[in-house]
């Protein structure tokens, strides 16, 4: 992990047939489907992996299962976010074993921590990881922002290699690259898809894409043609992501919409079940049958079951 | 647990000596302390009890120790909050062996559910629970409200039993007794110790008071002043509990203020160590300092160290 | 105003045919109906008033029509909140000049000010009103609490005499009478009716309750029950009171419900126009029916049209 | 206003001698100032120019002022953001008057109105109104979005033109663009400056930039070099811009630091006065004395007094 990542890492969704039992043939496919489409790394147990809704032993199993299959043929990031400290360093060794590259955490989230408080946590943390870090800024589910100058004070950590701000402030993501601006190898990532390009355009490393679990490779050419600046290819494939964006992600109510969206597709398009975990249920007829209209308006060439 | 529980169940501290040791004397001591206050129960694993800073080894550990020496005097109310559904129920699985009179669950608090996703969510858990289960509200930390209507309808369910409520919303709190009328064996416990006297005198069932922690027999006093309607005892005891608020609580900045002057208050008093899991850190000399002042404040006959 | 002010002091919703037309017959209807239930005072233009929704035009023709029609009967309070001082100055030199006992302003409600900046503001504004000033806590609308230590602050000045509370946050409004309580003749009053009964059993000095437009009289019995601590008398009005917020408020949806059902029920029983100006439109025939089922449910002999 | 509008519309800033005292002679260098950056046009009574904190006989005496002194040279656009209909269509008849080319209005922000409320609200306003209106969104100050498909029901009434966007939520930025992307004509501005160049690169009118009042010509550059996608000159501009804002924004607490600092540097900068009408107050010699080395270290030959 000494080269600096650049491109696409999908946040890849758990498949699971139960509550607590992966659909392990689904998850093998859907691995390569993903690798399939170009993508730059893999990113499991992120908050697209409902890593908070599985239990301990489960996410265990994923990481174990992830790694082996993908044998380092891109990176995997492993998502470590906890509230407890000690589960975050267990599952980053059960990590590193597994041959993982690098680890991503967001701030603890029952509790909101004021910004000395993150300081200390993450250098904390990354005193005892075997892996490199990346930051991960979600305020809607964790309450707090990891502000500009925190990042920064973290960013002194050697183990602290880079952020992924989910947050969709943009301004937020343009400060944090500004004050970061002396250390060009701290890698920026940018989650929600209707922006990456918009990212990486002014210097971004990257997309940590939901929708790429459906169509990693749209989102491989909607990076690289930022990053080439290729406004005329880039204004189809964008044209297309915002499509899915506006389609596939509103289907349901509540803020779960996105994932009960991409989970759904993933089953229509017969890579995996969508099975989800409470608090969640899966798409009923009714959606499903909405998310099947919203993938064939799409004219993908996609094989619907 | 088929008696109805009322008065004061303090939500106790947990005391650690460090990152993932509990301080067994200390709890001892604390357990003791508590009881000899004349409480109706006892909480563990809630928000002053840092449940979701610690490991999954320590909160089973602490399950244990204090079941076994709570022997049944008190009944002991276990926290089983989490984002994992499977996480919840193996915890109460343990709470049952080890004899708990129950289990008490906030919402999952990383996604924030619905309402209707809220009440599929506890009725699930409900029914997988070999103990009876308190709903708890605590939206600072959990995002959401459990509504009114959403509590009437979990509560169909005959394992769940009642509700605490840390909202600090009176009118919340009214609403929800109101709705409930006709089920008046459900029990209603308020958090904020300001305001259990008010909750009591209108009908409710008592309070869990982190001050308890500290000063159990106060409490107590209190809660019976309340439901007896003794007004002339009541002013004096509240206008303590409100003194402690206004001062204990308060010296620190952030959201846990109130935590860490509990823990410190205990720490000087000579019953446990203040040690605290990240995120958070123990007061240092300058707070220490203004805790002791304050509660040599309170003129409460307390030797401390 | 001398005298301390204790009771129910309803915050009048103000009638209107359209945009900008008082309905003036309805008003003269409602102002006696109000004062016919041995209220205490009258608080206009507050937020159950819509003073924020109706031109400024409108709100200097209210405030001389109800000053004059009241005459002194009861002390009329003015509601003031802006977010401009030089117009919050200006209508209090016209409630001044009518008569009126007292003014009552909220925070500047556009930008959130910071705690040192609302105490600087507030004492600005109470060293240039020629009338006492009430604190208006109302977080929901204003984005800011007026903290317990601002509000010790602020009352310094001596035309600072007292505070209602609409925040719901029952330990604040406990934190705020502690912080004072140096200074009783300081009033304190509780907007949510639900929870009147509470604060005065421990000491308030009454309730700005919106339902006193339909009921006044229930609400100053509620208030002289609470205050007598007659506990067997207040559980029925309490209960009432219940009924009503737990029917008449809930009708719509969004936070106008409660505003829409007083409005809707003021004209189904005669009194005065339910017309709202923008951006809230009257119940329509569905909402209204509802409210009309309600008012009867409640079996307070009342003639509905 | 039949040819659309692309490039910078400095928020101007509003320059006072006291509460309720226009600095007349600054007004008009500042007018001056902006124009000769080669700004598109003029907006004036928005958020930056402290519209809701000064009187309304202030906010007509500035559009007759700044209407006369621009005499068409760029189109004035005027903030006519008001809790009361009444109250905007008034201003909007004034800013009509005096030959104000289009009003720009942000939802009502007393109550939080839902988005039904909201899509009847605009239209009727822009019913009622005698020039094209321009929404704005502004969530932190109005504590509602107008959402993607609010906007686009709203936008089928022909009197509204555009939208300006101060949520700083890029996803929401790209759905309002992606939802109207079938009438072109409409127009989308983006207020942060930070972001202001990601948005025209794929496709926004331009920017409703605060730093231009101090650097108009900065800011324009920045469009022009955005809508030319001419990467190497928009780097180096993106990073002046950078600076600014993390300089001269940040020296304050509380939401207003950007306000005070753009004000406190247009006074050092010789311009105009710094006064700040309640809740706000400005800078004193300490961060003056900050904000000048600021000014400084950007290197625009800058003469400060």
């Amino acid at each position: 992990m000494k080269t600096v990542l650049k491109g696409i890492v999908p946040p890849m969704i758990t498949p699971l047939n139960d509550l607590d039992t992966l659909d392990v043939e689904g998850l093998e496919r859907l691995v390569e489907h993903i690798l399939a489409g170009g993508v730059s790394g893999l990113f499991i147990l992120g908050t697209t992996g409902e890593f908070s809704n599985i239990s301990y032993r489960l996410r265990y199993e994923l990481v174990e299962r992830v790694c082996r299959q993908v044998k380092g043929r891109v990176p995997v990031l492993v998502g470590i976010t906890d509230t407890s400290l000690v589960e975050s360093i267990n599952l980053t060794k059960k990590a590193a074993e597994e041959g993982a590259a690098a680890v991503v955490a967001a701030p603890p989230y029952y509790y909101a921590a004021g910004q000395p408080e993150l300081i200390e946590y993450y250098q904390t943390l990354a005193g005892k990881l075997p892996l490199p870090l990346y930051l991960y800024n979600m305020p809607v589910h964790t309450k707090v922002m990891i502000e500009p100058k925190t990042v920064r004070k973290i960013a002194e950590h050697p183990n602290v290699i880079g952020l992924k701000d989910s947050s969709a402030n943009a301004v937020y993501f343009r400060l944090v690259q500004y004050i970061m601006r002396d250390k060009p190898e701290f890698e920026l990532f940018m989650g929600p898809e209707e922006i990456t390009a918009d990212a990486v355009l002014l210097g971004a490393n990257g997309g940590v894409n939901g929708g790429a679990n459906m169509f990693p490779k749209l989102y491989v050419d909607m990076y690289n043609a930022a990053a080439a600046k290729d406004f005329d290819k880039l204004k189809a494939l964008q044209d297309k992501i915002m499509q899915i964006s506006s389609s596939i992600y509103t289907v349901g109510k509540f803020g779960s919409s996105y994932l009960k969206g991409v989970k759904c597709a993933l089953s229509l398009m017969g890579i995996c079940n969508d099975y989800m975990p409470e608090p969640f249920n899966r798409f009923q007829d009714e959606e499903r049958a909405k998310i099947r209209q919203s993938l064939e308006a799409l004219n993908m060439g996609l094989t619907l079951k």
